[in-house]
């Protein structure tokens, strides 16, 4: 049976000895922070995680959710209980702010805590997840009576959010969206159509569900810029702010998934439900952006928490199982044979996921600082720097995080053999529930394009060359020490084939854009090596320098610099790779006939 | 809803243009192949394998095997007439000896239609599949009493076969198994002990099951020698020859698993069960890798069959669904979007699986014909080739092959979105699928140890030699058309990286043999690439020449120019990378204390 454990010391690692973030408590938008709380804050995270939500992981799985016959959904055993605890407990309102009865904690505190909760379990921790985009759309662009009407309540996870893009024809087209919404002439909308793919949409645990649903106006422009957002609740708030009459929407069906059963995916009609429009008429594409965005970061969490929990319980079990005896002899002659952790194939599957988990850790909360200080930091340039690295990091932490996820599931139970193949061992759902991720919230390929069609050329590809100097200063000032000096040149190389990719791009793209599609996907590859690269090498500074001082356990942060190098000799080395092919251009892949793709 | 139709063009332009195997008719070993048969063999196979075994893979999926208190397994609903349509079709008697009611056909054509089954239900395909190996282990083994009694009704597909050798506490080290045979004084033994994940155990379509067993005698030596194999059948054939008295076995369960749930994973209990000894005493191990090679083949063309099923339904998908615009302007702006199959990302996808998929294709059928000649090749010379070359390519192309047929599966479920996640598709099914074949007959990890540890340094490395001669040679004579030039120049350079890979490997496993554990891995991804790269050359030759005369589809044969620069410029320079990160060698790795893998 798989288990769980918040990677708690590796995450207060990164948090202290990395990101120092202690050191910013009382400056603009660290005011709530005490820096005494961390490690408390995370020590009860990581228990309610293990102890309220792993306990659900499985048996949601087999249970996975149920709609009746009125359309109401209901979701696995234990899974309203638990949440009802997460709301109690105060874990859906650490970033919210202090406005709407949140905590107003850094993201950096507020992404660590949700890693442990959808690493101990991803369905359940879908449906706070969804609730919170909805919270950031509704702080960034709702009216003062929808935040008055919705906030508190979403914070406090008494009511949930949801996002309503996807429609049957549009996916990731949303221009080709059909859901309308006609004025009723009092303010509200009669919104009207069908919605698919929408998780969380319905269920019994919240007394109110608030959709965000994008549909078009009769006036609307064609395509994605005839878009509007709405607000569509489940039940119509009454005067005094309660749930009250039902609105026309209903929940047609639940699909049957390879995985995250316990999450509800489910087709929504709008049947001239009433709905408020959310910033200005065809400014929807917009709004869900933000959503989106934060939806992005989340997601490339998601890839984290399933790699984690996978990497921890193909750890255990290389260090139970035993099979066959090491290639130097026997290290444990007594014992029928020796454990799997001796030989170096295992070892190679551990270290690999290892090195990309504890990476994809480090760049997560990163981008949870940089969130911070993109909105509150104390200058203007701060403020756009920060933004800049997270808008540029936003595809790689979504693409490259949710590829890791499901690589290292693989991965780990690959390392159970035959017993990772057996449901009740726990290693297979991983793999099912970790492949979501690189589809939605737009799927991994889109990543790619919005990486090289927006970010890179954004401001004059600002965001770009602000991250290469940002490589190029951290290598030059990294400590000589041999395994940080390792990283550091390795990550130089890299850093080196993203910049030929980069330039290759500049020259190409224009006189052919389809050079810019099929080197795509190769460019987010080799920014997310450097990006997680540069985290190895923060890292390893910071775990030579604890050791040095004499701080933390030294056990540790020596499987830090082992991690680091083994990043360096067994991760860096396919930037290079990557650039070659994407050198070859579209070419060849353009070339062929579409009918040509058919068998017949 | 997924569709499957045989890759019968390709699968000829292999057997026809490139291997030319009708000009083999009549010489040794090919005295029952007729030149004009092969293509109407595969047509009416490919015709079996999709309008008989395909139709039943997704619903044998949903509804899976049910165990009966009694211990009877019953499988899905359509599985035992579309195995007594392939009995009686001939399907299950190919490629084995007349002398037993096969039709002596060359394994070039038994692969294929292997494959073409495989693709189009995995799980149906493994009760035949398994049949197999029995089939091979009793002519190379079995008395004449013992191949009079089973060969003639295995070969009808009457009984079939299964291999048990897995224990809860034995896998990969089957030294550790405990499963015993007393004498009986009667030339008989009595069989104890319980096996695990024994595919096919026990099922309704079969009038009996023949279990060949491992176990080991009162006096046999510990470890991997002392084991013999038993053949034990669930009913006691009777004087006749016929089904008599049950034996003392029974399936005690069957797992709930990720995948193939058509397919019965079963836990054997045999109780005192009547057995027979097959080859000699301790002798087992030897007895069992002769089925061993024969099924890590198999399971490589396993991985086949899911990589190819899964890019037919990704490209037909790419062809049907209309989501945004080309980036060089509508093509259809008639059209409400174009085609998915106009975005350069997505067609990456299709050509990267199309390159790997008909890559490994021709690699396989070319160890079919390989088999053929190391049995029946005119001269001892190319008997020994043959039979070296299959020794060698066998590890890569169970691993390879089944790594490609995982990550084709995914691939192609990525083309179709979150239709691709729901169940309903087919897509997912691909994917979980596949994933068992990557883990049983030697997880792949294992088979880069036989790579390395056996396969490399057999007879002074004659069989990685000769390869090494055969590429270079090819190379030195293709033609310097463009697309032909181009792979054989990569070719070139990947086969260098696998030179000095096994350069590397000679200089430093003798010293510290955790080298050779922590390269084997990607050893065994390098002569992938090249063994897959060869086949590429020899294709393009083929297309080229075939382009120049005039012959065969033009369209078709410039698709695989197109594929074949496609592996050139996207797969190959994998190679360096890898071969990079192998000089790494074991140091990193293992210095890792086993504790510190864990979290805490």
């Amino acid at each position: 049976m798989a288990d769980y454990s918040a990677p708690l010391r590796d995450t207060l690692f990164n948090l202290n000895h990395v990101l120092k973030l202690g050191d910013r408590a009382g400056q603009p938008g660290f005011e709530a922070l005490d820096a005494d709380m961390i490690e408390p804050i995370l020590t009860e995270a990581g228990k309610f995680a293990s102890e309220v939500f792993a306990p659900l992981n499985a048996s949601g799985d087999r249970q996975g959710c149920t709609r009746h016959d009125d359309g109401s959904v209901t979701v696995p055993d234990g899974f309203a209980d638990a949440y009802r605890q997460m709301c109690e407990g105060g874990w859906t309102t650490l970033t919210a702010p202090e406005t709407y009865g949140g905590q107003a904690l850094p993201h950096a505190i507020g992404v660590a805590v949700e890693e442990f909760l959808s690493g101990a379990n991803m369905s359940l921790a879908m449906y706070p997840g969804l609730t919170d985009g909805a919270i950031r759309a509704l702080v960034a662009r709702g009216s003062d009576e929808q935040k008055a009407t919705y906030l508190a309540r979403l914070t406090s996870g008494e009511w949930t959010g949801t996002m309503n893009l996807t429609e049957p024809h549009a996916g990731t087209d949303l221009g080709l969206l059909r859901t309308r919404a006609e004025p009723n002439g009092d303010g509200s909308y009669a919104v009207s159509g069908t919605k698919i793919f929408i998780s969380c949409g319905e269920h019994d645990m919240a007394s109110n569900i608030v959709h965000l649903v994008l549909a078009r106006l009769p006036d609307a422009p064609k395509g994605s810029k005839g878009i509007s957002m709405f607000i569509v609740p489940k039940f119509l708030p009454d005067e005094n702010g309660e749930s009250g009459e039902r609105n026309r929407l209903s929940c047609g069906s639940i699909e049957e998934k390879m995985g995250i059963h316990g999450s509800c995916t489910c087709v929504m009609n709008y049947d001239g439900a009433k709905g408020w429009l959310i910033g200005g008429e065809h400014q929807g594409l917009a709004a869900m952006f933000i959503m989106m965005n934060a939806a992005r970061l989340w997601v490339g969490l998601q890839g984290l928490g399933q790699a984690e929990v996978a990497y921890q319980n193909g750890a255990s079990y290389a260090l139970d199982r035993r099979q066959g005896r090491a290639l130097t002899g026997p290290v444990e002659p007594g014992q029928s044979a020796d454990l799997l952790v001796v030989h170096p194939d295992v070892r190679r599957l551990l270290m690999d996921a290892r090195a990309k988990t504890e990476g994809l850790r480090a760049l997560i909360l990163w981008t949870g600082l940089l969130t911070d200080l993109s909105h509150h930091a104390a200058t203007e340039e701060e403020r756009t720097q920060a933004d800049d690295l997270i808008q540029l990091l936003t595809p790689v932490v979504k693409a490259v995080g949710t590829d890791i996820g499901y690589d290292v599931s693989t991965q780990m139970q690959q390392v159970w053999g035959g017993h990772g193949y057996v449901a009740e061992n726990g290693m297979e759902q991983f793999v099912r529930d970790a492949r979501i991720a690189m589809i939605y919230e737009g799927a991994n390929g889109i990543q790619a394009m919005d990486l090289v069609g927006r970010k890179l050329p954004m401001k004059g590809g600002r965001a770009i060359q602000s991250f290469f100097a940002l490589v190029d200063g951290e290598i030059a000032d990294a400590a000589s020490d041999g395994a940080v000096r390792e990283i550091a040149e390795a990550l130089g190389k890299a850093n080196g084939e993203l910049k030929a990719a980069a330039m290759w791009l500049m020259q190409n793209a224009p006189e052919n854009p389809d050079n810019a599609g099929s080197a795509a996907y190769a460019i987010m590859e080799i920014l997310g090596l450097v990006a997680i690269g540069l985290m190895w090498l923060r890292m390893a500074n910071a775990a030579s320098a604890a050791i040095d001082a004499g701080e933390g356990d030294k056990s540790f942060m020596e499987a830090k610099l082992l991690c680091a190098r083994h990043f360096a000799q067994s991760e860096l080395p396919d930037a290079g790779a990557l650039r070659r092919k994407l050198q070859a251009g579209a070419e060849v892949i353009m070339a062929m006939p579409a009918e040509s793709f058919l068998r017949a």
